[in-house]
């Protein structure tokens, strides 16, 4: 029988520890008492190359179960000197996440979901990009996704989760309404949970964005998107377990970049309450065009916000035309196509304009929402097959 | 000044030398006489993890010329153990060429001619993904892209251009007559011609692909969808160049596969003529669902041929409806997310049922054609936000 891992869940808000790895939540604290997963720290075994399955050592994933063939992470770090030099800053770095299997950072959280889920059905609810790579770690395991996932989410992410086989429900409702419905069915059904907000194990997987960020050289400033919180707060973790190890010589300060549309995390950390944001249920409402990143309740703004406070950072709120600037951007003179939520922590480096050396985490691919990718790109010219056409163009 | 690089043009007809590196065609063979770049064998200096930029001793890039940063190649070669079953496979690995930077094999042909251009405006006429890959390279290095797309061109690989800034002219005509109208205003413009069919530094970058392969454990066969035809012929060139450096130790047979709407290539590989499909311009309508692959005058015929041949390989066609049933099969069973002619090759594979060991080429990013993805996948299940309408769902 192979060894158990040795791993403690802490509540984010009260420290106390459990040893029940299937619990979700502080007892004591309720829905904002978040638990985290806290193992022996250990150097990973092997070099870049075969994804996050290298950082087994420091992920709650027994060795011994099976781990879908297509790799995960090792995304490149490109170098982006000429955004840089736009943006004020000495260096800047695009972590491109969205050169993952399905063209988002959440495969490596549903990488973690799929395999701890060991051969039963995960669900979880969401605007698509945790969906879509749940979808495709499922189908490359062999096991069974079932996605909640709310009206609004873009075609192109929809027909993904079909194409690889997923059970989808469209719930028309918000983000909020699909997540409730999804949290409904996963008690009734006895599904395993991929909700990244609620299970600690899964912020385990977007922790390793950060221990890559961990494995090269430091930056000033890690700028990150935020949404639900649990992303920046998982890069956070790993740039720490970095740090911890000896491999990453000095810790950077966060940039959490919110839209606008979608300020429930913002808000937290500018009020520096500890309520959370469910006390003004009314004000939850949420409808960035960033769609990844619009979360009206997000469940982990404490974690969010600590983590920055921690890292002695800012948090900076972009509109909708800044993010599709980035967009262009991005793109344009750093060469990285990323979706408008990817490149929301582009757009917080223009808005904040932090100097000195930065990496901005790219989150998911452009070619995931074809909608903002048409309105920050715009139409092309329309010529019939004559030379002509073409001079006019050029002479005008 | 830096060294010319030791380079000879030769036509791939009649043998025909010639030391100018700016020729395309042979003078004495017309249009067919597609030239190929010869140079002197040597192994890459770098193990994987930086792209192509490691095979440059094996391309015809100076060493000075600056290079994108977004690293183009080393995609993973996915394991696909229940496709393999599938498909009545001993072994199945899957080229997933959908991870380079802008979502397609083309990246690499793109990286070749976006650096030779050296400062120059590229241009070049396609039904998307040429297009899109030069509009990123050009992007990343700063230079300026002009692409023609035919009116059929999807809306996603059109804006993707947009938002990397290339000059897009969208004509109202076919990809032939949008090809055309290209190579009219390259000769106006004197702009760098980035059309891989006729420009023959442009196949060596496909070769990296080969190459790749060539560093991998053999297979018996490796299968490549089919549209111009210098893909296929440029995966065997790399291919052939790692078989004799003595890196491969064995040379697969080819299996090339074109779709039944679009079958030019086919036509001329089982006919076993030598003329080439010009010769019945009326029958040269090409209309398949998966557009990268829908030429109707395919101008690198011959060498698609003469690589299938010389590997003691096959081609088939494939329906649409078998490329589609090929997206789903890929995805589901082997976790990777083609477009409908980035997975022709795993329709071709279930066609041919060759047995053995078996690579297929992957050649773009499912998300590159939402439409495709959505007839391969179907809709979701529409549900109001109430648990009575899942478990309705599965106790049906």
């Amino acid at each position: 029988m192979p060894a158990m891992l040795e791993l403690t869940l802490r509540c984010s808000v009260c420290g106390t520890e459990s040893a029940d790895p299937t619990q979700k939540t502080c007892a004591a604290c309720g829905p904002w008492g978040i638990l985290e997963v806290h193992r022996p720290l250990a150097k990973p075994t092997e070099g870049p190359g075969v994804g996050i399955r290298r950082f087994l050592p420091l992920l709650p994933v027994p060795e011994h179960l099976a781990l879908p063939a297509p790799p995960v992470g090792d995304t490149p770090l490109v170098e982006a000197p000429r955004l840089a030099f736009q943006l004020g800053l000495d260096r800047l770095r695009l972590k491109d996440d969205g050169r993952n299997p399905s063209g988002s950072l959440k495969d490596r959280a549903s990488w973690v979901g799929a395999v701890l889920a060991n051969g039963r059905t995960a669900a979880c609810a969401s605007t698509g990009n945790a969906a879509s790579s749940l979808a495709a770690m499922c189908a490359a395991l062999g096991t069974q996704a079932v996605i909640f996932v709310p009206e609004r989410a873009p075609a192109p992410k929809v027909a993904q989760l079909q194409v690889f086989g997923a059970t989808v429900f469209r719930v028309r409702g918000s983000y909020d309404q699909a997540y409730d419905l999804c949290a409904q069915a996963i008690e009734r059904f006895g599904w395993y949970d991929r909700n990244a907000s609620v299970n600690p194990m899964l912020v385990e997987g977007k922790k390793t964005c950060g221990l890559e960020l961990g494995e090269a050289e430091a930056a000033d400033w890690v700028a990150v998107s935020v949404g639900d919180g649990c992303t920046i707060a998982g890069i956070w973790k790993g740039l720490q377990e970095m740090y911890r190890l000896g491999v990453l010589e000095r810790l950077p300060r966060l940039l959490g970049v919110q839209s606008e549309r979608s300020p429930a995390v913002f808000n937290e950390w500018q009020s520096g309450g500890d309520q959370g944001p469910a006390r003004a249920p009314n004000a939850a409402v949420a409808d960035t065009l960033a769609d990844s990143i619009s979360v009206g309740v997000p469940r982990n703004w404490r974690r969010a916000v600590t983590a920055v406070r921690e890292s002695g950072g800012e948090m900076v709120l972009v509109s909708d035309d800044e993010i599709d600037a980035a967009m262009r951007d991005c793109a344009r003179l750093g060469g990285v196509y990323g979706e408008p939520a990817g490149v929301t922590a582009v757009a917080g480096l223009r808005k904040a304009w932090p100097g000195g050396s930065a990496i901005a985490v790219v989150t998911g691919s452009g070619l995931k929402d074809v909608v903002g990718a048409q309105r920050a790109g715009g139409e092309p010219i329309d010529v019939p097959p004559e030379l002509g056409a073409v001079e006019a163009h050029f002479a005008g």
